[in-house]
């Protein structure tokens, strides 16, 4: 049995202890700051009651589940016998450095080395060790025990087989891994995220509709395919013979079209001012906590809807 | 009581004319092809039971519905007495310019003359009108009885006034309507997607990715949130302080993804050939009509249970 040492107790950090002590696996769980630990096992607590509520729980008791989390009081403790480790230290390249030096020694040589940073590419941060080879960013998208998407990028010095074991570990605590061939800015999600943000931006700077219009195109029109196939099934599905038939009939107005969005533009002070207002007058500033919980509370729901969904539907 | 006139019986005219009867409107359904009309008779009465099925049921049997229904044998009658005319003829500019300069005389001159055009701005077939200021365009997200999404986009020349009252129109009929200020290629949903294929094939075409995984970036990842919120909303709540601190933080990366994405490519043949492979892999030329199948009761099973959601969560 894999035992896993999540290492960084912030929201991202106890987000996995969640995940991986639900799949079934032992989890040593560390910060440098020890309150830090104490506050994953109360999120994690808390969290298999809530998500139980909200049509997500699994078959496991909090008791059962919490069982298998094991507070370390130094790092030390934490990497004893473990196979799998997921860093979510403070996206600083100079703590990653110092705390990858740490792990170089201290956890055995087969055990994967994983981060979930956001945006450092694994190479600036693992470029001095002796063990490198054994270094991946596993980034996932917040929270992880509700999205399931993560986003594993190799350094350029990454062993294969340990991405390979990366991808497979996150399909058994089911997670939804994408393999990156090497390090690119933004890895893909954001990328992805920066092309449409591009455009909405230049949409609403170029007066063509409001911020509100903007949203609605994608959570009442865009969004409701993207939620369970992506952008090129979606294109697949849209032309009788498939997506060769659609990049025939519809490849020279897309290609018109990325040439009138093919410049860069800065997010400039006064876009954001009038992009800020726009928003405040839907979402006060003393509502926003709220409605981050209502987001929250819908994203739960939509993950349970979506699961009974795809399960009665089969794949076809 | 608004009367409506569908003119062209196609996919898209069957489908407006399900909305507008179900809406409790009449509903004149005419097309150059008689066959035509009986068709989307026959479609919106068995939309009705399979809709109930799916959880999207209203509170009226088909034949209520279907009551509301006038199929007409000639334009003249059709749009004797309207208020309203959702035009869906092919989507060919010499076809629809001969169509709107009958729909010119023939239609009261207080009758707003909508298109549901996907591509042609009303300003193309609307130019050589005597009542060209109440024609614009009002186009739907396939199919509009799934996905409530309306751009609405006026010709230079369009009223105001007629803008407004088409917007209301599909508000009381439960769409979505967005205002453009003005015409522009694409108009805003397929720029979003244009932006957002543009990366997609970027990073295949680069080697970052896999097709499959591209798909799951989205379908496990961005679509869970743009499902119920758009990426103005989406972002807004990502920063305590809301979207201005959101701009100052990750502006400077995304400006700089941006302009590693300011290439516009065309789809050359061998990536398309790849990506058409890849697909294959997944779902078989074969299947695909019954993947068609799956990913439409899969869409009405996310409609139902967003609806529900929503309703249950309110709106915080």
């Amino acid at each position: 049995m894999t035992r896993i040492a999540v290492v960084g107790c912030g929201v991202v950090g106890s987000s996995w202890a969640l995940v991986f002590s639900r799949a079934g696996f032992d989890v040593a769980v560390w910060d440098a700051v020890p309150a830090a630990v104490q506050q994953t096992l109360a999120f994690v607590r808390e969290s298999i009651d809530s998500l139980a509520k909200q049509g997500l729980g699994g078959n496991e008791n909090a008791d059962t589940v919490c069982a298998r989390l094991h507070p370390c009081a130094t790092l030390e403790e934490a990497l004893a016998g473990v196979d799998y480790v997921q860093e979510s230290a403070p996206e600083r390249v100079q703590i990653k450095r110092e705390l990858y030096q740490r792990l170089d020694t201290l956890a055995a040589p087969n055990v994967v080395l994983a981060s979930s940073t956001s945006g450092l590419p694994a190479s600036s941060f693992t470029d001095h060790l002796t063990t490198r080879a054994r270094c991946l960013v596993v980034h996932p998208i917040n929270p992880p025990h509700l999205i399931p998407l993560v986003e594993l990028v190799p350094a350029p010095w990454t062993d294969p087989a340990v991405l390979e074991r990366a991808a497979t570990l996150m399909e058994q605590i089911g997670q939804a891994p994408i393999r990156l061939s090497r390090e690119i800015n933004g890895f893909v999600v954001n990328r992805l995220q920066s092309a449409l943000l591009g455009e909405a931006f230049r949409l609403v700077e170029d007066g063509v509709l409001s911020v509100a219009d903007v949203d609605k195109a994608v959570a009442d029109g865009l969004g409701l395919r993207w939620f369970f196939m992506g952008p090129f099934e979606t294109i697949d599905l849209n032309a009788q013979q498939g997506v060769a038939e659609y990049c025939r009939n519809l490849g020279p107005m897309y290609y018109g079209l990325a040439k009138e969005q093919a410049d860069p533009r800065e997010w400039g002070a006064p876009l954001v001012t009038a992009i800020e207002q726009q928003r405040r007058t839907v979402t006060s500033a003393d509502a926003l906590p709220a409605r981050r919980a209502w987001r929250d509370r819908c994203l739960a729901a939509f993950v349970a809807a979506k699961r009974r969904v795809l399960r009665e539907q089969g794949n076809v």
